[in-house]
């Protein structure tokens, strides 16, 4: 899968890119299925609401049969080879729940603004590659972003440790509200199997999910090789220090998966416990 | 204004309409800038959230002009005397401001829920008319409708007292996802100007508005005249008890007063205060 020039030319400028339905339902549904059994899983790399349901589910490829070939596959790391112009490695991968009803806020904040702080990353040389696991709609707590935000540099930012379970460096509102009425906001929407690109500066939020429905997206964070990490103060499971190139499988990898006779996914979830 | 045959059908059906701009620039620009000379008042009819910001300001009709004219304007109190079928008054009136980055959540709710409960209103021949006053995109805190609720009936409520600063009667889970399965949900969203009508048995809510722009919606609750409340609980200025039918003015009624030559709105709230 190769992005065209006129989507090159979009996420330049633009600094986001959405692909929809890139996943086919036998895909999702297998993905779906596995990322319930991750959910229940009492592992230190599944993080909760203070409701107590899943919030953020980190590092499943490492201990997930889907997960680990999702993580390599083409459909998602070849577009970010292409835009990094080189091979990449997983800095961080996630699967955010955003519960029916519970899933809560994530204020105004750039990714990298983290990277940079937390994990010492040289550059904004990483992006995040984003699967909806659920439709997305206005309803569910979608995905808020602000075009050619990516431009603004990284900027100041304050650590929020009050507001969710989750620490984050967030941006005061001078600075959205100064970088929205120029770009203005997107809330991409659509069905399972879409796919969101952006920049690892673009600045984003998302409200929480009051509807009575999920809204589960998998993010890959996704950066060159040269560029890799040099603190690591964080867990291992949030932000890897194995910067071995990752290898595209082929593009029936997950296809092949849901195929298979045993309930694969979760034999491998269970093995790895 | 007359809702058409199929208005009224859909309203039947579905329990809510929505007219795309139906008030002007020039009238939208003199009831923002009324409504943040209302918000500044210190007057307990404004309530506030946590954070202090203006939250509803009720009765708005009873100290400023140009509120007055609107809770009499033909473009709001026609359709509603058409679906309700005869003379109308003012149940209640108020200004949701749902600010930039600080607008709270507004629960699932049925309005006749708590106008029966708190005002022993006999039946649900009442209704809301919603203007914007700012643009409603998905991004500030659209309205959440669940389509054909309505027939739902009159649900089981808890009374909410803690989420935010407005006592709510609000509905559990399995019947907010039971509705929701059924008719969906739609956030209605349009320019300043647009107006939303939906019956008081419809199942509805609001996320924040995490958004840096205002969403400031004005609701006109009005009630056939037979169907009066008969318990007087609440306060007068959020329950009204003046049953007396409404008269519509004339359609320019706002743009008149927009055009005097004094900033008359002001000028009356003043005098009010």
């Amino acid at each position: 899968m190769k992005l065209s020039p006129a989507q090159l030319e979009q996420f330049e400028t633009e600094g986001w890119l959405f692909l929809p339905e890139c996943f086919d339902a036998e895909e999702i549904a297998l993905l779906r299925r596995e990322a319930e059994v991750i959910n229940r899983l009492d592992r230190e790399e599944v993080w909760r609401e203070k409701s107590g349901v899943a919030r953020t589910a980190f590092a499943a490829h490492t201990y997930n049969e889907a997960y680990r070939r999702l993580a390599a596959h083409p459909r998602l790391v070849e577009p970010v080879m292409q835009l990094l112009d080189g091979p990449v490695y997983m800095h961080q991968n996630k699967i955010n729940a955003k519960a029916a009803f519970d899933g809560e806020v994530w204020q105004w904040h750039q990714d990298y603004g983290t990277w940079q702080r937390d994990d010492d990353m040289p550059e904004p040389r990483a992006m995040n590659i984003a699967l909806f696991l659920d439709e997305v709609t206005a309803v569910n707590g979608p995905l808020f972003i602000v075009p050619k935000s990516h431009k603004a540099g990284t900027l100041e930012a304050g650590h929020d440790l009050e507001t969710t379970s989750y620490p984050l460096w967030t941006l005061d509102r001078e600075t959205v509200k100064r970088l929205a009425d120029a770009g203005g906001i997107v809330a991409p929407q659509g069905k399972a199997g879409s796919v969101l690109m952006f920049h690892s500066n673009i600045v984003h939020a998302s409200p929480p999910n009051i509807s009575p429905w999920p809204r589960t997206i998998v993010y890959l964070s996704l950066c060159h090789v040269d560029n890799h990490i040099r603190r690591f103060q964080r867990a291992e499971w949030i932000a890897h220090r194995d910067f071995t190139p990752i290898e595209p499988l082929g593009d029936d990898c997950l296809r092949d998966l849901a195929r298979a006779d045993a309930p694969a996914g979760a034999a491998a979830t269970q093995a790895a416990e």
